[in-house]
């Protein structure tokens, strides 16, 4: 294993002195693994907190600020924050008008997220509502699954629905726009090489040289297939034709995201863009927005996702709203 | 070889349809393989242009847009751009003020940036000035290079004398001020891993699991010596202690980089980050802002890179002055 670390049991905790020293903007709370915009946002409005299991960087803690999310919190890698995390952060960011979750569908997190809900109504009456989102088209259960993955549309969630709750929006309206946009989104994912879990030492799984896993999950789980390796062309096909069938996104305009899993570099992530954007276009496909990057990873896995959202001027106008994370910066 | 790609020998061409397809606000000239700013900067001002090898990206296309680059030149990976592209891209950029060339220390880099600007001068009367970049302490010269490698301050300078020509300074102090940030930065790189140009089909360069190469060049190029695998707090040392022996960064406020080199993921990115900043504080070093991520890489190799720079007030400024560009994006 060559990773740029220190003890394989302190990774998190060691990159969490990182991100608070990069980042004055933000606070961490080592002791809870939370991170804060070092700013609350005004008193009113509703807040957001995701979390999940480390290892995606970006997501979770990469987005939080002004525009997105108001605290993460951090599991150990590929691990689901506990309870009581989310209880510390559901009542620190709660400004009196509620907080939402925004939860990917993994057993552990969604049962955590639930008792953390719950313990905060109960200590302080705190009002939580939850979305969980589940957009991965590649398996209907999985490792750590009931149902589909969460996945890419975590991430454009996020942002529009952070924009919403920006705007004042009650804690009703913002959990309903943030269902909707988990209905609107599909996503799917591959991988030409496995991740490393640093306390395991070695790749998650084997995979030959000459075959790559389509419809893999974000921690290495299995997904449809494996089969041989192809021109980008064929993967971009791959890719798009079990989201496409999936939901219908012909009917106006979409956001799209090309997601690098952490080991592939930016130029294939846009020789694949390309790709895609072509399948898009001859299926009919106008795509309004475009993110090409690294958003959702699995650690240093070579591989990517493409998640297609049908949006409308309301989502689009909260996408271009201004957002100032570490992961997704811009202004209006 | 495993990577998203269909012909290794049409990467960079099949990446610039999809850079178009993903960047609205660029214009991306196939034929000369340029990328522009779809709207071109006011009349008047002093305009920008680097460029050099593919393999790096986000640096150089991905720094095109407000505040930062007004073109940049993409030669196929690892290989200079030619002079006729870089004659085109200065006739095509200069609003009547003239046009800098942002060179990296590559012999062929230096000898087709000086040709270029030699045509254009010749052609068109444009008036050029060049900055070269050498900013990497580990080796004095190299494969490609007579004399110190240009890296990671390339990034920081394009970012500030973009802000500057953005201002509307002339073009002799727009080129002096160019000059000034070079020689107040240094920077220092480390592989885990090598890169695998798509065309060889083959890592550039064999480092047994147990090693990891200290100082070595953004294409694979030796560094100072192999040396056994060691914690992120030992390599930050070894990268920082000949950057700190070169220049004095006591004197001010500094800022400071930590890359990856497109392999590694952002978990690791911080907390090697978090390991540099507790150096740069134990030798006295005040960091005023700071970049952690893929900003100059080296197609899929694993490892980091530092960048140190000595900063003031007009420079503090000048950085965080907005920029609106695919790899770097912020607002005042």
């Amino acid at each position: 294993m060559k990773k740029l670390i220190n003890d394989p049991e302190n990774v998190l905790a060691e990159a969490l002195v990182g991100i608070e020293a990069a980042h004055p903007e933000l606070r961490v709370d080592h002791a809870n693994r939370l991170i804060y915009r070092a700013t609350p946002k005004a008193m009113g409005k509703v807040a957001l907190i995701s979390g999940g299991g480390s290892g995606h960087e970006p997501l979770h803690g990469g987005f939080v600020g002004l525009g997105m999310l108001d605290a993460a919190a951090a599991g150990e890698i590929f691990t689901s924050p506990t309870p009581d995390q989310l209880l510390e952060a559901t009542k620190a960011v709660d400004q009196g008008a509620g907080v939402l979750h925004i939860v990917k569908n993994y057993t552990g997190d969604v049962m955590n997220f639930e008792m953390g809900a719950e313990l905060a109504a109960a200590e302080s009456g705190v009002l939580v509502e939850s979305v969980v989102t589940n957009d991965d088209v590649a398996v209907e259960d999985s490792t750590w699954t009931a149902g589909r993955r969460g996945v890419g549309v975590t991430v454009l969630l996020e942002k529009i629905v952070g924009a919403a709750a920006e705007e004042g929006r009650d804690l009703a309206s913002v959990a309903a726009l943030a269902r909707r946009i988990n209905e609107s989104g599909r996503s799917m994912g591959m991988a030409l090489t496995s991740g490393t879990v640093p306390s395991a030492g070695k790749p998650t799984f084997d995979l030959p040289d000459d075959q790559m896993e389509m419809g893999v999950g974000i921690h290495g789980e299995p997904g449809r297939h494996r089969v041989p390796l192809a021109p980008a062309s064929e993967i971009a096909e791959q890719l798009l034709e079990p989201v496409l069938a999936d939901l219908d996104f012909t009917t106006g305009p979409t956001i799209v995201m090309l997601n690098g899993l952490g080991g592939t570099p930016l130029i294939e992530l846009y020789l694949m863009y390309g790709e895609v954007a072509k399948l898009l276009e001859k299926a009919g496909v106008r795509v309004a927005r475009t993110l090409v990057g690294n958003y959702i990873t699995s650690l240093d896995m070579a591989g990517c996702s493409v998640t297609v959202l049908n949006a409308d001027d309301e989502l689009l106008a909260l996408w271009d709203a201004p957002v100032n994370t570490p992961g997704l910066r811009w202004r209006a």
